[in-house]
């Protein structure tokens, strides 16, 4: 049993899944369409936006969704389903509607990320790998994002695997860290599984195994001249470490005509060591040497080694990258917003709460952004019921959904709908696109953000709005309820 | 390719230890026999001692080591291996030896956790995994045990499945977790996988999903009357959510003569709302009702909770606990710590760095815990060269190797070797244990340590000491190098 390889994924769901499953299929509900969405409520490490990723892996469950007999045999040990229910289970398989924004794409607080649209039981049956694969995701293509902006142009290479929350964190990691601008991986199986490149020259072992460090550093530039990255800091980088690579570059790529080399400093000061190590370089006329940089980094210490003139080249990024350290979780949920009776009606549902921001924002939704048509950049995202159209080519007025008497009119604008089909009658109709593709979509996305929401800490708060339609069903259903 | 019952693990490994293979094949070194150990240098969140976990994983992975045909022509895409090294790859098993501390030792900074001897290249390509596996579990494992111990005896369960980083840090984690110390999980997949029981009753779509939250209740325990926990708080917890579940426990429960029922409370205060609500169960009869809560724990609030009264029975632990929110980096790495000539010598590699704390301890070790034999408690650890032997029938002076001043002398003890062997030859020769054995083993090594070392902030420093002979091996060479 130990393979993954057995693993069945449609079993990765929490067990009240199942339990209410069982419970709905017994009251005859388990035809009843209801619609659930995944939000999340605040954007980790107090940051003005976050980037959805997981899409992928989510459809690819939904399209391998079913119990095998294994499965089943399983759910029958455990003695409290009966046996028309596991027959049922036996037949089951994904029949709805599900709409999502596409990967890449930056999102804000309380937005449907994704929408699903099916029988009770099957909508309530994937919350668990749904949340997963969003909140996993997006988590680390968040704060991939955030480390790229403040690498200001010089690659981040992604070196987390051995820190990684197990083998899925540290592959399908290496792939949302890619979606959030990553150069390439450590992990070569991320590579080959996903493309993200993967790259990679020498461990401290390496230096350690020959008899001398000029030794190592003149034999791996004989094996790689192209790409001789030489890790200096093993015993002493400034005293032996630079020294012994400069002596190494000199013998085996000079003769060779290469002028293209590089350094990777892994402890110490970093800003110090750089500098000196820039001068050395230079001095002896390795002007073309780059920095590579790693240990404990993340956005704050490559802000600050940057704006104290560290002189590096492109980082490795581990440990806080791939955990996400400083704020290692996205709190996606999965809330029943509606539910469909039989003649087709939509009765939305709410979720209250002596938590003020765990009430939901009720009923079938989609979601707008806004686009000023002079300057291309978002400007607010509206949300709104499903058969609601905005008409952008006229001006429209929005307002808070918390503090109403806040209104804004925006006009000469382009409105964008954010969900796009994913599964429609339990087909996929969505074509994915390549990572590359979803790579080049948040870049070009992010740059439509102001300044202002891309700061790191206390961003601009952007808008995410309702319709005076939608604000009506939340507030009457709250008075209602409460 | 998106199925992850596709992935070879063994291509789970950093490219530089691909291309430092190569670099050792070419230079002939791919024979020459290696030592390295995984250790850790820092308890997560300040604490006195970590759990060893995830050994049976990187026993499996082991096991399975190979690279396949299609692993073969994604590497010759590459363009920088040769076909001899290539042909190598497909005929690589590994053939070493391996000892670790069985899964559920408590552990200490600088101590072998697993130390891997083999020819170079294998005992190269195996760090990332054996490093992903450990710190992972690891990790979890030591998170689970300080919630468990802040609980005092309640049951905490594990319910983090979709706030995981991926599948395996859902599943894996549950299994670490339960290593710790937890109840169970919601995870099915980890129930049916590992044998971590699995448990779960209902969310807020299923009270959400009636008209009416008494109908919601009722329902459920008609449906499962021996195992009904009702989730409160959907709409209003003292005003509705009890009431309901009272009203229900009485229309279905009472009449069967069935005593033992809960509620769960998910939001808002919650010493507050457990008092008031014990008290309304209480007056309604049911003092049997045990009350659950949930929502963003972890054991400092534990602590808190029980500390100022809160009527808890059980704690369901997500987010903080599958990802260890708090740090969720366990920082193991994996070091040359000696090469073996031709003869058999064992020469000893040590590497420095600028940050005295990434200094190794150098050579094949091997380590012992001494207990009291008055108390059976935990006095020291104790490094030695593989080859020493301490014999614990006379007293034994110990110092510690950073302040050798500091000398202690232990007597009346047991000397336990604290690594078993794993591998040895390439062949297991270790039965792993099961993991109910694994999770009793945990909690009686726990009880060896003293209370101060238990204490969740600073606690008292459990002596890891060097003998004499190694600490000179170590100074030695740190004098010579440097």
């Amino acid at each position: 049993m130990e393979n993954r390889g057995n693993w069945n994924l449609t079993m990765l769901c929490d067990f009240y899944e199942l339990t209410m499953a069982n419970g709905y299929f017994k009251k005859g509900y388990q035809d009843r369409v209801t619609y659930f969405d995944v939000f999340f409520r605040k954007v980790p490490d107090g940051g003005g936006f976050a980037i959805a990723a997981g899409l992928e892996q989510f459809v690819e469950y939904i399209k391998a969704l079913r119990f095998t007999e294994t499965d089943i045999d399983y759910l029958r040990g455990r003695g409290i389903f009966g046996e028309d229910f596991l027959d049922y289970l036996r037949h089951f398989r994904f029949t709805g509607d599900i709409w999502a924004v596409p990967e890449g794409t930056p999102i804000f607080p309380n937005e449907p990320i994704i929408t699903v649209r099916a029988p009770a039981i099957q909508a309530q049956l994937v919350e668990t790998y749904a949340l997963l694969c969003v909140n996993h995701q997006s988590l680390i293509a968040t704060k991939a994002n955030r480390v790229v902006r403040a690498a200001q142009g010089r690659a981040i290479m992604e070196f987390g695997a051995r820190r990684a929350q197990g083998a899925d964190a540290a592959v399908v990691g290496a792939r949302a860290a890619y979606i959030g601008g990553v150069t390439g991986t450590a992990t070569t199986l991320s590579d080959q599984f996903f493309g993200v490149p993967a790259l990679g020259t020498m461990a401290h072992s390496w230096v350690q195994m020959f008899n001398s460090q000029y030794e190592a550093f003149r034999a791996y530039c004989e094996l790689y001249p192209t790409n001789a990255v030489l890790l200096v800091d093993t015993y002493n980088t400034l005293k032996s470490g630079v020294p012994d690579a400069i002596r190494a570059f000199n013998d085996v790529l000079k003769p060779m005509g290469i002028t293209k080399c590089g350094i990777r400093l892994d402890s110490g000061d970093i800003t110090y060591l750089s500098k000196e190590a820039r001068k050395m370089l230079d001095a002896a006329g390795w002007t073309d040497c780059t920095i590579t940089v790693s240990n404990s980094l993340d956005e704050y210490l490559i802000r600050d080694l940057l704006l104290q003139g560290a002189q590096i080249n492109a980082f490795g990024v581990g440990e806080r990258l791939i955990t996400a350290r400083s704020e290692p979780v996205f709190g996606g949920v999965y809330k029943l917003v509606a539910v469909e009776d039989e003649d087709g009606t939509v009765t939305p549902r709410i979720k209250i709460s002596e938590n003020v921001a765990k009430i939901t924002t009720p009923h079938f939704k989609k979601f707008y952004r806004f686009f000023g048509n002079d300057t291309g950049k978002a400007i607010a995202d509206y949300l709104c019921v499903h058969d609601e159209t905005v008409d952008d080519t006229r001006p429209l007025v929005i307002f808070d959904p918390d503090a109403t008497w806040k209104k804004k009119e925006v006009y000469d604008f382009t409105a964008r709908e954010m969900q796009v089909p994913i599964f429609l009658g339990g087909r996929c109709v969505y074509d994915l696109p390549s990572l590359e593709e979803i790579r080049r979509y948040c870049e070009e996305q992010v740059e439509t953000l102001w300044d202002e929401v891309k700061r790191f800490d206390y961003p601009h708060n952007y808008y995410v709005d309702l319709s005076k339609k939608l604000w009506d069903i939340k507030y009457r259903l709250l008075e209602k309820t409460y």
